[in-house]
């Protein structure tokens, strides 16, 4: 296998991994916990959610962790936006990226936004052109990539599809997710090779899920088939509402062990990211199931 | 990549798993628990370790477990044996496969047996070749092979020693652990790049530890290096003993739900793993740290 020297992480832990938790973290928690992880070395920082706060209460202050957090040079704050009234408070905000997302299938799309795929895109096409008015970058997600809770089975000409839309519509990068975490190498270098003969690799993004244990290997088949960014939330924060304990996201800390490992560069300080792993656990008021928050300090496993 | 279209898993929860916990799991219980393995489409199944039961209380049984437990045919039935007296008990018992170990590292050696390595082999190699004597087959252990506790690096140099050395004695299989679980994929690879340039892609197997959450990402590097043969436990039992919670083995019902993804065939029915699994994990009084056991029956997770 052949692997990059260098990487790029996107945290998403303040806003994917809150948002999938029922504790309600204090804005002022939530603040000093980004100001830690801009100090990590990451790079990217997805730092909330303007969707309306009746869906995702957890993320209710968005508007006041946003403009609270000290704005660390180099680092791009970015925030999910789904629609115009989201997009205002986002600019009022200063948010240096916008991202929209949507999902591959359709019957996901309903059931997570209300709306088909074909009254999905015209909403998006507004707020990614006005984002751009506004100076901002901008990022697509698409959900259920790898396989769908409803529809099982997900063809990768759907996401084709989906994703030209977006491209379309004029993101800057594409993150592609295995909402369920149900995706395996074999699956993630087909789907790959696909979508690699019409985007190129540069302008696309994976989103891991760990909840069956395949993320970190479906990284190393996404980094042979040369992607080089990865979206993942400090500690593995955001677990499975329906599964205490499940793992959910894909943990920064630990993909920045094995990136570290390999040669490839990510810029991350992982003695810093894991202090602010163990801020955040310790506001949670319970143990974050990534394997460095449980590894013993000092002394290996025999 | 290129993956294989079948492989072998070696399970060794009721040895590697066990001999890690704290509880001792009564011997019917054992039994009950290794005959649902049997049913479960594994060929090959670690029962117990004859070392001394001093060192090992949780296996303590060893051998009413091996007399104890209904043979299926077409599985193996290993154990671990440390030394000539604990051959005695394994051929009493009717262990198919007597697996010996040691350690790359000379000081996990000494720390781990109380002999260096020059000491043990001569020990090794009598009980292999009397194994062999007594018509079983035989299996090769070596610990530390991508990292030490002590020594922290080990020259794969010293591995190669090492592995020539049990090759010469007599034993069919080599066994290569990430002991502490610190290994990455790109180790994999430049550990196996030396190996296979010695010894055959089918005489050896791989025994990660998920510790650091690098062993299904492990796997996948091993996978396209051609090595087919992996060991694993079941549910993830066998933790560190020095953090609880902290994940030790890597899980086979993880590992099983890939490679069926992956297309390639075990032979393992994993719903019925799972029952073997949820068993155990009910035996042991505590969540075992597996992704499928902890994944929601019914919904994924968005």
């Amino acid at each position: 296998m052949n692997f990059p020297t260098k990487a790029m992480i996107k945290e998403v832990g303040p806003r994917d991994g809150l948002q999938n938790e029922n504790r309600f973290i204090k804005t002022e928690d939530k603040i000093a916990w980004i100001n830690q992880l801009s100090d990590s070395g990451l790079s990217y920082i997805e730092v909330s959610s303007f969707v309306n706060p009746k869906w995702i209460p957890a993320l209710a202050d968005a508007l006041d962790v946003a403009k609270g957090i000290t704005r660390r040079e180099g680092v791009t704050y970015a925030a999910l936006v789904p629609n115009q009234k989201g997009l205002e408070r986002a600019l009022e905000a200063k948010i240096d990226e916008v991202s929209v997302f949507m999902s591959a299938s359709e019957t996901h799309n309903q059931k997570n936004i209300n709306k088909s795929i074909e009254e999905t895109l015209p909403i998006l096409k507004d707020v990614v052109t006005d984002g751009i008015k506004a100076g901002k970058t901008t990022r697509g997600y698409i959900s259920t990539v790898f396989g769908c809770p409803y529809e099982n089975v997900v063809d990768v000409e759907q996401v084709v599809r989906v994703s030209e839309q977006l491209f379309e519509i004029g993101i800057d990068e594409l993150s592609l997710g295995d909402t369920i975490g149900v995706a395996n190498p074999s699956q993630v270098q087909d789907v790959l090779d696909v979508l690699l003969k019409r985007f190129p690799a540069d302008k696309l993004a994976m989103h891991f899920h760990d909840t069956r244990g395949t993320a970190m290997a479906n990284i190393v088949a996404s980094l042979d088939m040369g992607i080089t960014t990865f979206d993942s939330s400090i500690g593995g924060l955001g677990g499975c509402p329906y599964a205490p304990g499940a793992s959910g996201n894909l943990a920064t800390d630990d993909l920045v062990y094995m990136l570290d490992g390999m040669g490839i560069t990510t810029g991350v300080d992982l003695e810093k990211l894991m202090s602010a792993a163990r801020f955040i656990e310790g506001k949670m008021g319970k143990s974050l199931p990534s394997h460095h928050l449980q590894v013993a300090a000092e002394k290996g496993c025999s």
